[in-house]
């Protein structure tokens, strides 16, 4: 039986689906960090979501990329997965025609836009262009949208971010896909990551306030949509 | 025996110290990840040595804060540590008179600089304030700086990140520090950072050039402390 790893950020990101996919949290998944694990079976493939839990000193989701480096690890050792879903809400953008709601799929590959190391070699490992899972013929079944995901730590964004995610034409920007699709590239498992925009990052709002008041409806989608990308992927061979 | 695990990002950081030490790099440390692993005893001491490793895509040196979450956790796992060292190279500043090869020990914290969250606690969660193991004893009876030591990815910094370091008195900027002190908080590790500056962040030269001008002088007395550091350990209790 084939498996997928779904891992998740945030506790809001994740209940919807953790809910709609009937997963159980009965253990654990490390006796140290607070990442925590649903597992049930959907179809004919075994799933297993994991979220990055609550930070216990401050008392919130952990959130950006170290932990999710960790969460990923921990995943593939666990659960050795055939597939990994980084799914999650994100910001989109306007010039992209992006609308509240949307999702994408990572194509061709995710990259970081706060990773500035101007050095030979090291200016192209900064950014990273870690490849996905070929989405092309699922983005056009389902009606979602394809682009690069572009990750950084900060929900805001400075000018050299943006000239960054220009240079590779990323269209969505997360604070965990890059830093998944990295490990997933070390233990050759292909990777996909689905986003659902919470906030339109060159749009007029702040992104604080667009991102709390659409995070409940992004996860929404993102959990109805995710579970058609199952279905898709239990109907095709991957 | 006490076991020490020092940490490391850069070949060339560590090379000083891994023959000081008399190092031996017998095995891999994990079947997937490029990290390096060299072992010894010093002392009555156990030590172990880990560096990133190479980057097999792009031939570099694996640097920055992903893939030193993970080193912290193997290295953790496999040596179960009574304390950490982060020792390596970083930018100094001006301001607070620090010249080219100076060496700091992290303290009270080490910060993030680079993951600014805008949400109602989640803004110090993202700077993290992970605290360090006591050093004021130590630095003043080997002659070292102590300073707030602040991590981020790039090796440039945004004019965003530079006014984060200053809200915190964060006067090291390098780009490993506060990701391993997340992982040793976590388990409970003591953990310090030993920083060499190879360049003056907030001074009239590029810090590319002048971070590759100087690290091999800076990497020379990274070791040479690094040994007076353990010595100092090895002699009083921690």
């Amino acid at each position: 039986m084939k498996s997928i790893l779904i891992i998740m950020a945030m506790e809001d990101e994740a209940s919807p689906l953790v809910n709609s996919l009937e997963l159980k949290n009965e253990n654990r998944l490390h006796n140290i960090y607070s990442i925590k694990k649903f597992s049930g079976k959907y179809k004919d493939l075994n799933i297993n979501l994991i979220t990055n839990g609550t930070c216990s000193r401050y008392n919130v989701d952990s959130i950006g990329t170290q932990v999710s480096t960790l969460s990923a690890h921990l995943g593939i050792e666990n659960f050795s997965p055939n597939l990994i879903l980084n799914a999650g809400t994100a910001g989109g953008f306007h010039k992209d025609n992006a609308k509240i709601g949307d999702v994408y799929l990572s194509s061709p590959y995710v990259c970081y836009h706060d990773r500035r190391i101007e050095l030979p070699k090291f200016d192209k490992y900064g950014i990273g262009f870690y490849p996905c899972f070929p989405a092309e013929d699922m983005a056009m079944e389902l009606g979602l949208r394809l682009g690069v995901v572009s990750t950084g730590n900060s929900l805001d964004y400075t000018e050299k971010d943006l000239a960054l995610m220009i240079s590779y034409n990323g269209v969505v920007k997360d604070m965990e896909a890059a830093a998944i699709a990295w490990v997933a590239e070390q233990h050759q498992i292909p990777f996909l990551a689905i986003k659902a925009i919470t906030d339109i990052v060159d749009g007029d709002k702040p992104t604080e306030k667009e991102f709390v008041q659409n995070l409940k409806f992004a996860s929404g989608v993102l959990s109805e949509k995710t579970i058609k990308i199952i279905d898709y992927l239990s109907a095709n061979s991957f």
